[in-house]
Parts: structure tokens; C-alpha cells; sequence
């Protein structure tokens, strides 16, 4: 008899999205002549054209496979030698990250996900609320929770709470924990963390011989020269933390697929033996056994971020989100709103007004404005009383949106 | 303190091929006038251009993304409507699989590998042997199996061997196992199972609540239209059986990356509780919240496939490999060798002459030919007395492998 994993029964179906989904559809059903109308600002996906730059290199990636001289077949599971050079040369420049430390996938969520594979059981794990869910569902799936509550937490994790208190950077445990994820800047919130915190977090990853787990997926957004980019740029990061970007939100990979993961060769963890095992090592394993490397094409138009010509057009793409963000925060602030995230970040976290809780604003901004939001609550019961709203747009829809704020909270 | 997983530990270190690039190595440094001689026959990677039809819908695919209205971001993880549809159509026409049935990916690898997630511990599992190394090492990484013997054989799976005696198709286990893993055509012997033995293991599956793992990665390689292509053709297949395809060997996709996986919704699994649950649902949870979807311009690609066009030119691809595959077989039937496989498959399986073992028989190769083919030993005890040579490659490599094994074996 064949036994599944049943962790899987454990998680909750996917509550956030199918809801917001069954509710867009009711509205639209209720009101046809409104559905026109209709602005999505809930899900975190690019809008804007891939670089011109990505879509040359990849054409010439498609013509070299034409050729029998230049085919490529299966290619380094961990990534073609020119894009980890690349990666290393333009992200990672003086931080000591050498292109063997990188490992190229097809998506952060992949590899965030996949990433466990090379955990033991028993580890106490802490994740941030609000929080990216896939952090979470991954824990479920395998099996290091318990069941979930009414709110959708799970027994056996540590919830680390971000608020307006401490500026949506998660206090450290008052207990030890062995695997932290951490994500700057932030989804949901987008808001970052100074130096000062991120040197707290991995002194207490350090003295307390746990990993930090560090999502920088939208570190390209970050707008103040003084926010770190990179982990790496903490001094002793390089003995607790893995590190996991991605090309979707700077060059518009989102539908494309590449991301990559850096682990330096000095980060450890336990074996059940007591022997200390370099991540790095148990990594590369599972990349090579489990995956067969980023298709050749599309690491070539990742390569092709880093020319001139790309990032320049990158640097436009960001500047034309970080645009539409401003726009919204003012909007917002003029509103009566009280705004965080935004600056750093492609996403604007809105408190909600006194009285009103997140999904009765998701009820307000669908009913009134026909403005898709993300409630805060979905995120994680600390996202409570506050919505998040997408910078991902068109200038011109984003302007729409400003001015139905206007008029609904007007 | 962090822990890791220590099952990664019991992993032999890939002994096959870093041995066999070990022994390369070591023969064109004492023979580096030969080394330009080396013909490479070891490894299952095709060589000949990727089609014209697959190219151009790649380069449609990423021109689309270089324009706001046809832009595409994040695709449904379990891949385009078009693509689903045209894989049903195409290939599981009068089987009765429907498009949602179909979970498009990066690679048959990678499905093979993370499909055990879904999978309870305290299975018991089989394997043939010889066997493709991935079913095996993402057992052990999972926790599945015991420590491995001096053969590489690990402790807690069930090794079916493969023999001239059975054809290379297992016997039915004299006991009861949970999950099976078979592939047909076979790597790594080219052999192929009838209908007959197939419906024999699908009853066996019936019967003892297990599931089988087809892996069908080289079906586009049946020439005998008595052989089925898919492990769905045999009645009752739909309730007990997984089945991974690739575009890998058919359109030569090994670096541009894409696959596929087929689970009917009747196939169930249980769950502690004793419920039933499908394997489906499970499936999907796994491919929504650890995968992202395959690259949008290969998808495109990968639906060019079934054009008129990518049909004629994969036809022609095959025609090539399997040529090569004749001239190889011929070659060592002349020489006097014993062939096995290369009649539906791209992958010769040829018997060790007398006193000669299986690693005897690659340093022969090497030295006398300068000529890589794989030991059978690396896959597996039973896979000992044999060695595999692959036929991708141009014809006027293979001509020349032909010529050499008549001249040393002549």
C-alpha cells in the first residue's frame, strides 16, 4: 500500500488568492458593467516588456542551438561559468562571494522551496508575520509543523511579529531558533532593514549556531544607499547565511525563470554524527541530482542583465516602479492613510482606517474603487489591519488608481 | 544549531562518471597526441541542432515578451493551456487523459526526483538494476534506504535485476512493494517492455496497491509498433501509475529544459488516517507552491513540437539517432559482440567479451580505441559484464566508432 506524505493534509488550500478570487468574481457577477473597470493591484507579477537587451541575448541563445557547432545540451546543473562570473562580478563585487559559491536556478521559489531538502528534522524554525506563504507551506510539507490554527498559523513554528512598533523588522527570539527566514525588503510589507538590524540577526545566528535564510528577490529597489543589498555585506554572514535572488522583479524574469542561490563554502550545519557539513556541499548535491540547470537560452538573457545596454534598461524598469510606488504612497498620504513600505520596495503597505479590518478594505477598495488589494491578513495574522498594493502597474493605471483613492477616501 | 538532512551522507559520491572523466583524464595526459582522437559515446545527451519549428516559436515567444500587450509574467505553474492541450492531443489521443491530467515542467529529472515528496515514508521501493542513478540517490537523499554495500547497492530498496535471461525486464517481485520505478525504452540498456509484461506489471500494481513511476523519457524512439509508448495504453494503468516524458531526447530540449508529468486523478495514495487521497491533488499542491512554471518562450517551443513541421523534424532526428544506433549494433554483432537494445532506443547494450569486465572493458575502449562508453557496472551490480554506448552523436562519429571497434576487436 503506497503511503503519501500526509503533512500535505495539514495545509490550509490555499486560503489568500482563491478568496480574493471568488470575491472579484462575485463583484464582477453582481455588476458587469463595472468589470471593465477593474485595476489589479494585488499580485506581486511584473507588467512591463522584458529588456531589450535580455531579448537579443536570448534570440542568440535560440539561434546557437540551431547550429550544430555551438548547440548546447545539458549544460553545469549549477549554471553556465559566464553567468555565475557575471552574477559575482556585478552583485557580489568585494563582499568575497566566489562564482563556485553561486548556484543558478529557474526561480527563488524553487530553490526556498527546495532548499529544506537539505535540512535534518527537528529544527525550531522562525518565520516573520506577516510572511511570504511559501516559507510556511514548505515547513507543512515537510513536516516540521503541527496543525494550523483558526488563523491559519502552524503549531510548531515560531511566528516573529512585524509591526508599526518595531518598524516591520521582526525583534529577535527570546529562544533559540536553528533556521530564520528572513526577507529584505520585504514581501508583504515592503520595508527593509537598516545595517544595525541585519547585524543583529546574524550575531544572534552566530551565537546561537543557526541559518539565516535571506530572500533579497527585490534588493535591486532599494533606493537608499545606506540599506544593505546583500547579507554578505554583513561581517560574518558568510558563516550563517544562504542567500536567494532573483532576475524576475529586476529584468522582468517572472515568466521567464532564473533566479539563483549563493552559499558560501563556510557555512555549516550539523550532522546527526555531530560532524559539522558545508551547505555548500549538500547543495550542490541536491542541484545536481534534482535539477539539470537553467534553460541555456535564458541564462543567456540573464547574463545579458549585467551588460550596459541591460542595465540600463533594468535601472529604467526600476525607476518606472518605484515611480508608480511613489505615486501611490502620495495618494494614499493625501488620503488620510497611514503608508509604510514603498520607498525601497515595489510594494506599499497601508494601514488600514480605525474600525475597518484588512478584508473589509479589500471589500471597500473592490466595491467603491474597483481596485484589487492584497489584505494584510492574508499574509499572517500580524498582516491584520493592513493592506498591501502592488506597484506592479502601468503609469497610467497606477494614475487611475490614485484618483479613485481620492475619491473614496475623499 | 542547525541540522542537516544526514541521509545525503550515505551518497556515494557519483562514482560513475567523475571515474570516468578520472580515467580520461589520466589517458590524454599520458596520450595527449591522442587526445583529439576521443570520441565521447558515454553519456545520453543528443548532439544534432534543435529543430527550425521549435526555434522559431522560441524566438515568437520571446519577441511576445518584448511587447506590453503580449507580455507574460507568472504562466500557471502547471504550464500553458496551449501546451497541455496540444501534449493530450498529440500524444494521449484515445487514452483518455485530459490536459489538467498533464503537469508541465523543467525537466523529467527533476520530476522524478521531487515526485517523492508527495510519498509517505515506510514505502517499500524497487528499483531494476541496472538503473538510472537519479531513482536511486533521490531515495537515499529522502531518507528511503540504509547505508550502500561495496557495490553501491543500498540497503532498504529492492533491486529487480535485469538480464539477458529476462529480456532486461524485471520480474514480477515475489513480494509485496509499494512504489516501482520502471523505464521504458530503458535507460540504460535500450531495451524495450511488450504489452504483455507491461499488463503484468500494471496487475502486480493492482493487486498490491502500489504505484509504478514510468519514466517514458525515450518512447519517441519505439520503431516496433507492437511496443506501447505509454504506460496508459495497458488497462488499469490510470488507476496505479505516474508517467514522466520529456522533450529532451525527441526535440532535443536537454538544454533548453522542458518535461512533463502525467497523473490521472484516479491514482490515489493513503494517507496516515487510512483516507485515500489522489495523487493529483497532492501533485499539484507540490508543483504550485515549490515550482513557478516552466519558461513561457520554451513552452511556446515545446508546443512547436507537435506543428507539422516539428513533427517532421523530430522524425528526422529520430532517424538520425537511430541510424547511428544500427550502424552501432552492426558494428559489434560484426566484431562479434553480444547487442542488446538499439532497436527502440538510442542506447546499445553490448555483453563484456569473456574475461572481460565491465570497467576492463571502458579502459579497452579507451586505450585501444579512444572511444568513452559507459560501463554497466555504474548502473547498478547487474549492470556488471556489460557496457553501454550511446548513439548521439553525428553519423560521421558513429562511422568512425564503427570502424574502430572492427579494427579492435577484429
Amino acid at each position: 500500500m503506497a503511503s503519501i506524505n500526509s503533512n500535505f493534509l495539514k495545509l490550509k488550500a490555499g486560503y489568500l488568492f482563491p478568496e480574493i478570487a471568488r470575491r472579484v468574481n462575485a463583484f464582477t457577477e453582481a455588476n458587469p458593467s463595472d468589470a471593465a473597470k477593474l485595476i489589479r493591484c494585488g499580485i506581486g507579477d511584473v507588467t512591463e516588456p522584458l529588456p531589450e537587451a535580455v531579448r537579443k541575448a536570448m534570440h542568440d541563445g535560440v539561434d546557437e542551438q540551431g547550429n550544430r557547432e555551438t548547440f548546447k545540451g545539458y549544460g553545469p546543473e549549477q549554471g553556465y561559468g559566464f553567468l555565475r562570473e557575471a552574477i559575482v562580478e556585478n552583485q557580489y563585487a568585494d563582499l568575497g562571494i566566489s562564482a563556485d559559491e553561486v548556484f543558478v536556478s529557474d526561480g527563488s521559489k524553487c530553490d526556498s522551496g527546495n532548499i529544506l531538502d537539505i535540512f535534518g528534522p527537528g529544527n525550531r524554525i522562525a518565520v516573520t508575520d506577516p510572511v511570504y506563504p511559501v516559507y510556511v507551506d514548505t515547513n507543512v510539507m515537510a513536516g516540521n509543523t503541527g496543525e494550523a490554527d483558526a488563523n491559519g498559523s502552524y503549531e510548531g513554528l515560531l511566528y516573529l511579529p512585524c509591526t508599526a512598533e518595531n518598524g516591520f523588522v521582526a525583534d529577535l527570539p527570546s529562544e533559540k531558533v536553528d533556521l530564520i527566514y528572513l526577507c529584505f525588503p520585504n514581501n508583504p510589507t515592503g520595508t527593509v532593514a537598516t545595517r544595525e538590524q541585519l547585524k543583529a540577526w546574524v550575531d544572534y545566528a552566530k551565537a546561537n549556531d543557526s541559518i539565516i535564510l535571506f530572500d533579497a528577490a527585490y534588493e535591486a529597489f532599494i533606493q537608499d544607499p545606506e540599506i544593505p543589498h546583500s547579507i554578505f555585506e554583513i561581517e560574518g554572514a558568510k558563516d550563517c547565511c544562504i542567500e536567494f535572488r532573483s532576475f524576475s522583479k529586476n529584468g522582468g524574469f517572472t515568466g521567464v525563470r532564473c533566479a539563483y542561490t549563493v552559499i558560501p563554502k563556510t557555512v555549516t550545519g550539523a550532522a546527526a554524527d555531530g560532524s559539522r557539513v558545508p551547505l555548500h556541499q549538500l547543495w550542490g548535491r541536491r542541484h545536481s541530482t534534482k535539477f539539470n540547470g537553467a534553460s541555456y537560452p535564458v541564462q543567456k538573457g540573464a547574463a545579458a542583465v549585467f551588460s550596459a545596454e541591460g542595465k540600463a534598461q533594468v535601472a529604467a524598469l526600476i525607476e518606472h516602479y518605484m515611480g508608480n510606488a511613489a505615486l501611490l504612497r502620495e495618494a494614499c498620504t493625501t488620503a488620510g492613510l497611514t503608508v509604510f513600505g514603498g520607498e525601497n520596495a515595489p510594494y506599499v503597505w497601508v494601514a488600514c482606517p480605525e474600525g475597518t479590518d484588512s478584508w473589509g478594505m479589500f471589500d471597500k477598495m473592490l466595491n467603491q474603487a474597483q481596485v484589487v488589494i492584497t489584505p494584510g491578513a492574508g499574509f499572517g495574522a500580524a498582516g491584520e489591519g493592513y493592506f498591501r498594493i502592488s506597484a506592479f502597474n502601468s503609469r497610467e493605471k497606477v494614475e487611475e488608481v490614485c484618483q479613485r483613492i481620492a475619491t473614496v477616501f475623499g
